[in-house]
């Protein structure tokens, strides 16, 4: 059996000056809080605190960066126990779901996810042997034993883990009771919803009929034309700003922000109402959301972030079988610069107006996204995100970003993850990676230690804190 | 107050053996003359030689790098002292304007141009201290009185940076009398026209028909049909010829040099003239002008610069106000590979032809740039420009370029800039990156000291001397 | 004249801890069987195993690495002994194109051909000066004489080599004839074909006709109607699989592979033999081929390498004089996400099924390729290739493709040549490369030195042999 270890100079580079300032550096910002303002944890875990519920549950099932690697080297996701919509069996023992994962450790070399695993496994559980089928069963029964105790229920790990305030993604349908009930509770953490109001955007989508009718019902509001549309979604904004929410998301194929005129945009609406709605009319009428959503945040103040360039379920067969968010979503190029023309044109300089814009397409970074955040006041890069979570892909944002936009026009890390404990390590990783570029910066010449430092804490607390601020309701 | 510092070894590598290598080729290099000829500085300045106006009006009104970062943390270009069109007030107190400026330096850190100033105000003013609100008064005042001593004057600057060549930007339009006033005087500086056409070519913009009216006035020839109009730009070509010029430039969004029929040509061009052009045969005009001055350039000798993919003007509503060069023109994905074909099909092979050919969109680097000048004579590659003249860009594209093409398929450093002060500094940078890239080959064991050496010459004087030819008129 | 070295810490990074770790982890693969599975070495060479003819028609003629590098600094085809199709008069003299190419030495800095032409010169002909117009004569003397010696053999080089099998790239026409002569011969070299049927899946290409009905007369199957032509396709694939092929090889200008109905296919097959084939026709049969090779390698075991995005002849001109193949392949943007859909959805998750898929443009990377090796247990990468393979292209790969999709979704090196001597340079540069990067890991403290030299072995035998395991025939 491998030991596990964590070498505290990770990510940092190699030489020996730069990495003493990378040590200086990270010194400054390593226990500063999180601030999670992009994840997908859910709000009830924090709601009802109730103990995690074994091993295989909290890091296997249902990390999708996990299950793909393991799927790609030929496990099934039935043995890794992800469900299946046809009700068909899948594995139900936690023990055998993680020998599976501990028999596939080897894969993960060189990936983020063998860091955020490494860590969880070593700060939180204080693992101190590799994942191996040797070392499964012992594994297993560690960490089972840990998730019974007290200190590791959620509200315990959120306190230990510093997190300043969470961020959820919640439907515009949500009651939200769950963080009602936290605000509610004698528990002090703070927990935000997000706006995400895509699946009522793309109305050619299985669904879209009835979660209008279900908009209609919470908001109070007809949604049976264009304009009560909007007003329900206005509703709903105002009842998540009520409720504390900072943001919204948003998930497109593409970036086109087209609007629409009204008339155009009820007719289509109508259309799909009467269930007929063709691809290229529900194709503007998502790209005319996204317009309409980006006047709504000019009005109450919630940042818009904006995500495109996904094609979500590249295996429809998996997609029938396993739902979505099971690996199978693959980016697509981009084109920003027409795209998010109208939508910048229009509130690109409104100082009312803030957008975040993520990409999982790097050949964006210079030639794009760089370029408009370096120009556009309105609008911040948010970090690497999904697939360019990881350190060397960080490196790379900082590199074809910085010297266009500089450092102020981005909205430090906030991370995006289902997976709650691996929260600090994602931050610790992205702290790592910023405390090496600044440091390459320092050792190179062409910054201060002191400017380096300041900047640091920027990234770490104080863009996202300005990116995301709380809102009057 | 901070210090402002020049650390001597800025950009090298950071590790000690390869930064002692890359000093040692820097020393070679350092003092080279410097070879300007992409540049945009108005041949006026230096036939007139007169007083630069001010701090702010030399270093930060008209550098778009600058006003656009400022912007782009929500200071207003009025405040900035950029003109408006309508001719509303702006910002007039150079004062003002200086200390917006040191107010946002920090914007600035990771960025080129907190290199560039950074060495403009210690090497060219002997600043000592970091622009900031506290400091802004003094450096002003500082920078203001060097300014009215006879060494800054823009001849005496030209002579003390080493300038061996200076190449403008100039319509065909122009009488070049500022460029012949300069061979008429007794000062010995080397200052040629360069030839750019865009606003000819482009036949849907407004103004084209002013354009092509005062073509046929200055150039004698009846501009009334395609062959006059094809006429009349040879006769300024060799006008500009007879002085001095070297090279073509030309801007377009796309990359395509498809040609048309002489019938087709003539049938668009007269639409154009009166006054009722698609803008498909707009854009199947402006191809057809890219490669009729290839076949141009084939004949009379001047080395073609094609820097194509760029969206002016994103933002319509700043276009009107502002007018161009404010910031807000973006890059946009270039086919060179199908673009470049009916150009390169024709001339690329031509030893009478020779181009330089620049990008911003960086993705282009190893799968098209690199592989077309690997291969065909005619075609030389221009440095990183504009957005990525930087260091971190640089080094992306010799990695990128080099392996393929080599070092000898590249025109060598030629800055690219309206900001005359800081064309030392961007040679600087450029040979330092340069430097550092050859230590890194070196101390990797894959170049011999001295043909690094020898390299480092040759791009830094040798093959920019090659690439743009005097040519005898 | 300047000497020859060749640093045997060449590549490894260059900071002294992790350069430290690379040679150690480069002595464990070092000298590891040679697995050439993607060549384009002629299996005749071995069969007949006749002495190479000299220098200049071992070392430049047949490389267009080389040829290309000296034609884009002006040198004629002709001069370097490229033959002409029209039978016009080329070099002959071997002294002289030796000549041409020792004078362009500089030219080869910082390239790959560079660090393999050094290597063969220096390891296998043991030569001490560098090529320069000086050494030409002596260089080419010493090499000759050592090519009339026995131990200069093909099948001696390839013993010394260390080769454990070479794959070759064979026509379906092929009667494999040279294959059949090695296995029956007393030497013990493995060389296997590799079915490459491009020639007939392109149906609107000259000479495919004639192609179609060759097939009929090797196969013994009627090609006369689509059934026909995929029974014949079968029956030469079997015919391989036979004689030891492992894979298959296709190049394709885009990634499509979208499968037509039958009856559209044999209609379009059809008019394709009666002549009258459209381009959009003869697109959709190829995209048709790509899916119906995936569907019988899913049957008959065979590998499926995949290499699309590339516009043979970028110069019409230069095609038709001297033929393809001599450097005017240029890359394409490919889109692997909505092109391999189709293949992917059908026999992705299939175990029969494995392909192997390349690229020369990098921008798919992070973005497509490893988000769907990362996913789908039939894909695995191949390494750079053709213009990226080389030391700076193939550490970007590294770091665009592990973080997302692992080590273990690569095929390991296999090397694309058609210069049989740079084999062995070719997997050097490689390895030096991958111990590099782990090294950087190890030393980076986010991997083992254990781990990393497992790894390393794995990269460099394993995992080929995994991806091209020998069929039951």
């Amino acid at each position: 059996m491998r030991q596990l270890t964590l070498d505290d100079d990770r990510i940092f580079p190699i030489d020996p000056p730069a990495r003493a300032v990378a040590r200086q550096i990270f010194a400054e910002i390593r226990n500063l809080p999180l601030i999670s303002m992009h994840g997908h944890v859910e709000a009830a875990v924090l709601a009802n605190d109730e103990p995690f519920a074994d091993p295989a549950r909290l890091l296997v099932v249902p990390d999708h960066y996990v299950t793909r690697m393991l799927g790609s080297q030929g496990v099934s996701l039935e043995s890794l126990g992800v469900g299946r919509r046809d009700g068909l069996p899948v594995e139900t023992d936690p023990r055998a779901i993680w020998r599976a994962f501990c028999a596939g450790w080897r894969y993960f070399r060189g990936t983020p996810s063998r860091l955020w695993l490494t860590q969880q496994l070593s700060e939180i559980f204080g693992i101190t042997v590799e994942p191996s089928l040797d070392s499964a069963d012992k594994l297993y029964e560690d960490i089972d034993a840990k998730l019974r105790e007290p200190a590791f229920r959620p509200r315990a790990l959120f306190d230990r883990f510093g997190l300043e305030i969470l961020a959820t993604t919640d439907s515009p349908l949500s009651d939200l009771a769950a963080h009602r009930a936290i605000v509610a509770s004698d528990w002090d953490g703070v927990v935000v919803p997000t706006f995400r109001p895509d699946a009522l955007v793309h109305i050619n989508h299985s669904g879209w009929k009835d979660a209008v009718a279900r908009l209609a019902a919470v908001s109070g509001v007809e949604t049976g034309d264009y304009d009560g549309f909007l007003a329900a979604l206005r509703q709903r904004r105002a009842f998540f700003v009520q409720n504390g929410a900072r943001a919204t998301d948003h998930g497109h194929a593409t970036a086109d922000s087209t609007p629409l005129d009204r008339a155009d945009a009820d007719r289509i609406y109508r259309s799909a109402l009467n269930g007929s709605v063709s691809v290229v009319d529900a194709t503007a009428f998502a790209s005319n959301m996204l317009f309409e959503m980006a006047r709504m945040s000019a009005d109450d103040g919630l940042v818009m972030q904006i995500h495109p360039g996904v094609l979500r379920g590249h295996d429809s067969r998996v997609d029938a079988t396993f739902g979505p968010d099971v690996g199978f979503d693959i980016p697509l190029p981009v084109d920003f610069v027409r795209g998010l023309r109208p939508l910048l044109q229009a509130f690109g300089r409104d100082p009312h107006f803030h957008c975040v814009v993520f990409t999982i397409d790097e050949t964006t970074y210079s030639r794009e996204l760089a370029p408009l955040a370096g120009v556009y006041p309105a609008m911040r890069l948010g970090v690497p995100w999904w697939f360019l979570d990881a350190p060397h892909a960080m490196l790379r944002f900082r590199e074809a970003v910085t010297e266009t936009a500089g450092f102020y026009n981005t909205a430090g890390f906030v991370d995006d993850t289902r997976a709650f404990t691996s929260i600090p390590a994602r931050h610790d990783v992205a702290r790592r990676v910023d405390a090496a570029y600044l440091a390459n910066q320092v050792t190179g010449g062409v910054l201060g230690l002191d400017e380096a430092i300041e900047t640091a804490i920027d990234l770490t607390v104080r863009l996202p804190r300005e990116a995301y601020p709380p809102l009057k309701s």
